[in-house]
């Protein structure tokens, strides 16, 4: 038991200066109204600053970070490589009237680098290539109906959420139908009773879904799917927003072996230079090309200059193979950890985006109380939302971070955190 | 006729790259399905770099420039003292797990800043705002009806859309409902005819559309507007996004006389950094509370520190004053070189965001001609879209511009461009 405990009086002053200015003092994952930091008073509010896998928040805590920004640090915080693209880039230029070629040289980067794509469209948000994508789809097949897997997330807009949810209204998802991930005969049964209805089917990779253990896809399971999509037309829409880059730079339909007609990318794009992209096939081009869709900012020349750099790094190191060993060494230390002292922890999804549940109480409280315990020795996980691995991340992180989650544990089973 | 004329080889070798590994090579207004840039071949289609008013192509033609990045641009492109912050906090940290403190300075500013801003909340783009307003309009009066005003532009989400739009369905539109801009009986009917069940009524401080000479509001409108949202328990939001802290530093609302009840803003508020923001009145901040509404980059901290700096240095300047002294010897210069060459220049909107017409030709051709020349010899303008005045533009590079202005037009005259 040899590490100093947290406490964090700035993080605190400063929320309570956020209350008044800012809905919720903090919005997303991070806010009070969500639920992956519980309890909420062992986690801190704000970073100061940070480099390569670690964060310092505003009470100079340090953190070995497993959030990595909810995906877009995937090289490490102020990589130098990256920065020093997009400083070069800056100084010539950014947000111009017309576009900077180097959107072109990006588009040929995609088109060489991921499997399945034959173009490459530019935007900002996950959530704007995943509704251009149904927008797309739609447009193609003439067909409104979209199947979406229970558990899924594509972003925040009105589509993409539940009736009950406020501002949403039943005309905003009445096109929507929900199917069980890796439950062929029922995505079957939904296609069947659509027949020539459904426009597109939406799915992550595998499910890496809040609040439950993540799910691999069944084998076979995606070879029937694009089969059925085949046979019925339907537009097979892959979001990797989340798992892009992390399981296979060709994109991680090609890791499963399989084929999207689009695939959604934002995060890993640019290590944290605001981009994403839809990718897709050249059946699609026409469909893509009839919207006309643009943003303020979308054609940016900074972030096509960290997205070259990024994506180049990351084939220079093998990163998914780097993300793969170091997320099992990881996992493999925190599940003997647990077993040590007696605990049964569940660990699912990609070890590149692992998923953790401490299996010895059915409330999570347990496991909430582990993960502050963490936070508060540290090491940045959160309670109910995969993590991810960076390649800035070294195997001493990794065993230094299994050997304060280890004493988290011990605290935890005195009934500390 | 002392001016070179342009000539874009460059421009044109990289555009067919583009074509084969981007839909339509160019998307947005900058793309050959828009009709901003006609005829196309006398545009330049890539940017090479870029500083103060000006920018120049990948053919070495400079231009005095007045889209600044269809509005991002405010300050200058690669203005020192924006790009001096947003490196300083660069060094420190952009895009981590948990926000930067400098978030709730930023919201202290604008809340300060703007008239009707009791808070803020950032996202990326001018959609996600507008679409977040109308979200928080539908959850605060549990209405689904936003009426629209003819000729909007609130961004490219389906709700934006007209029905017959490639990949927009019934339901996306179902519950919107258009009027004139400036006829408030007409708007009173339409809200008599949909009593109780109007959300919002979503609306540009005057009508900036394209294509379409520029409306500004009536006497006695806006007054009118907000006593009928008031008297109906109606949302008023004002998309700021094109306009907002180019005519008032306070809002466009306060310019006009009015307050808005939530308000867009977007490209004026970072200098090209990427940013958006929804403010608004302390009665709708638990409505905007109860969305959980987010995205991957949305609380960088480098956006934030370019924010701070940018509306700082706008009331330095006392831009929007700036705006309309350049704005109106630009457009008077203009018309007036129209007039002394037997020409009628229409002049439309607000000076900071003029429009322009030549009104000689119903066909608009020769408008297009006299704009493709302009560009040709120097002077970045478009065909069909309002354009904008930055901090950077002066008098000598306005009285630069008239002068080519006017030669280009003695040369359309002649029947050259």
């Amino acid at each position: 038991m040899g590490f100093p405990i947290y406490d964090y009086p700035n993080s605190g002053k400063a929320f309570e200066r956020a209350l008044k200015v800012i809905p919720s003092g903090i919005y997303g994952h991070q806010g009070p109204s969500e639920g992956c930091y519980i309890p909420r008073e062992a986690f801190p509010y704000y970073s100061s600053r940070a480099k390569g896998t670690r964060f310092w928040d505003i009470d100079s805590n340090e953190y070995i970070d497993y959030m990595c920004g909810y995906g877009p640090n995937v090289l490490g915080y102020c990589d130098e490589t990256v920065d020093a693209a997009a400083l070069n880039q800056l100084k010539k230029e950014n947000c111009v009237t017309i576009p900077s070629a180097i959107m072109v040289d990006f588009a040929e980067l995609l088109v060489d680098t991921v499997a399945c794509a034959d173009w490459a469209f530019f935007a900002k948000n996950g959530g704007d290539v995943t509704t251009l994508a149904v927008m797309t789809a739609r447009a193609a097949t003439r067909r409104k109906k979209i199947i979406f897997f229970k558990g899924y997330y594509h972003g925040v807009a009105p589509w993409t959420q539940k009736l009950d949810y406020p501002g949403v209204l039943e005309d905003d998802v009445r096109n929507n139908l929900y199917v069980e991930f890796n439950d062929y005969p029922a995505l079957a049964e939904a296609v069947s009773e659509n027949r020539g209805k459904i426009a597109a089917i939406i799915a992550q990779p595998y499910m890496h879904g809040n609040f439950y253990d993540n799910e691999l896809p069944a084998e076979g399971f995606w070879r029937d799917v694009r089969a059925l999509c085949d046979k019925e037309g339907i537009v097979l829409i892959i979001d990797d927003v989340r798992a892009g880059f992390r399981l296979d730079l060709k994109g991680s339909d090609h890791y499963y072996g399989f084929k999207a007609d689009l695939i959604c990318f934002c995060k890993a794009l640019a290590n944290g230079y605001n981009m994403s992209a839809l990718c897709g096939a050249e059946a699609l081009k026409d469909s893509v090309s009839s919207i006309s869709y643009t943003g303020s900012y979308w054609m940016s020349a900074v972030p096509f200059a960290a997205g070259i750099a990024t994506i180049n790094k990351l084939k220079e190191l093998d990163a998914p193979e780097l993300f793969r060993r170091l997320g099992l060494r990881l996992t493999n230390g925190l599940k003997h950890a647990a077993d040590s002292l007696g605990f049964h922890l569940v660990v699912s999804g990609e070890p590149a985006l692992f998923y953790l549940r401490l299996a010895d109480d059915d409330s999570l409280m347990l496991h909430q109380k582990w993960i502050a315990a963490c936070v508060r020795r540290g090491v940045f996980f959160t309670s109910h939302h995969n993590h991810f691995i960076n390649a800035a991340l070294t195997e001493a992180d990794v065993d230094k971070t299994i050997e304060i989650a280890a004493d988290a544990l011990e605290a935890v089973k005195q009934g500390k955190i």
